[in-house]
């Protein structure tokens, strides 16, 4: 990993299992967002100030494969990288490995616009949140 | 049941329940407020009325009591009533049962309050929501 | 529509929106997963009685395309295809739409494949729950 | 607080909030369970080894007073309580506090039985597992 940023460490609470016994796929999609805003903070680049800001950042396509179940109180690391920005669109993957870093139990990416909250219209961080716009593009050359 | 409002039925879903093979509790919390919700809505007291006039309902209090598990794919009948209200607070019991009514699943009880959305300040429905405020209480004389 | 099976009409909950208003984008992972479970009862194919038999259908691939914003108390209707069967994998497709059908808020698929509930090894319907695997494959032919 | 365990940190979740702009009450419910789940893992009642034994400890009863609400990304503290315990029938209270434990946000209380996973009937843990009744009791005593 060449980001600064430390991989999201997560325990899976018992209620996010579902009768098979194993985590409800459905709480992948919410770790990778968890994993995503946490990778943002470490970097300075705070999900609460963009919404200060009236930028709201939504996900308009998600998507996670799974390749190995997570059970009751294990524990994951979840690794994010930005694989795209330009001010407009963002995409991040994930990578949510076992605690030991040993088994990759689930991949998975996300896809987010930029929206000014009060309109709901697209808005570009190279004009309307320079420090973000900055940050993220620095991010992109990082690896 | 003396209220016009018909029972709120609620399928399980297969993300409701946990490793136990049953519903995790927490969902219940969340089925009374489906309840309520329509129970309101049935009655002609719409909740986004309600937001739409500036005021919201948040809950102050709620309790349940678990007392035959629930599966997945069951159908439960919720039966909500009205138990207090004076326009400042209102609490609501419930009664949850299986589809044929012959088992009470759970029972619970949950207590609100009325605020300004903007100020988040108590507000009094009398002064601020007649029409809501009227209805309720046309509603405690009505059992 | 070529299928027998209706849209699973399904109204929107308070719990599931977010802080932007909206629906929170995690919720529609599972609403496919009511539209699937739906889709193949309607068509009699109870996922209760696979398990019944010992045989479970997790998850192994989703995603999610969100297109239109969807909000608290509205209803959608999701229309569930399946587009690959053949008795070791099942992928699925959904549209949701709006409830007056007009628009569509989003689409998604779902990947799945069989497995030994006990041991947790894939299995094939083909052999080992035939029943299933014959409606499957004439629902593939059916469009 | 006389236990040696830390009081449990949890920072929220984006998706907790709802369209008040706050974490939806029905999370708490969850919260208190992490924090159940954590305070007995901490001394040494790991919750996984007594469903390693075949014993399972559903909630019967749940309640919980919302006194201040709680946003995205803030950190809470929850300290938890054993009040009764008899190897039949448990009850944990629950404090939830700001991060700078000076708001006390929310107060709840839990109670469970247990019960023989298989059967699903109550069983003793003084004669079913002697080890986790002793800690229990001594846990009592404790304060």
């Amino acid at each position: 990993m060449p980001y600064s940023a430390l991989p999201y460490k997560r325990r899976v609470f018992y209620y996010e299992t579902d009768k098979m016994g194993i985590v409800h796929h459905s709480n992948y999609i919410r770790w990778i967002e968890e994993a995503r805003l946490d990778f943002l903070q470490q970097l300075g680049l705070s999900y609460e100030d963009m919404e200060k800001n009236g930028i709201i950042m939504p996900v308009i396509e998600v998507s996670c494969k799974y390749i190995f179940s997570v059970r009751y109180n294990e524990t994951v690391n979840i690794y994010t990288k930005p694989i795209f920005f330009n001010g407009i669109k963002a995409v991040y993957s994930y990578e949510i490995y076992t605690e030991d870093n040993k088994i990759l139990a689930a991949s998975g990416e996300s896809s987010h616009c930029f929206l000014d909250d009060a309109k709901r219209t697209p808005v570009s961080l190279k004009k309307r949140y320079r420090e973000f716009y900055e940050k993220g593009m620095a991010l992109l050359q990082e690896e």
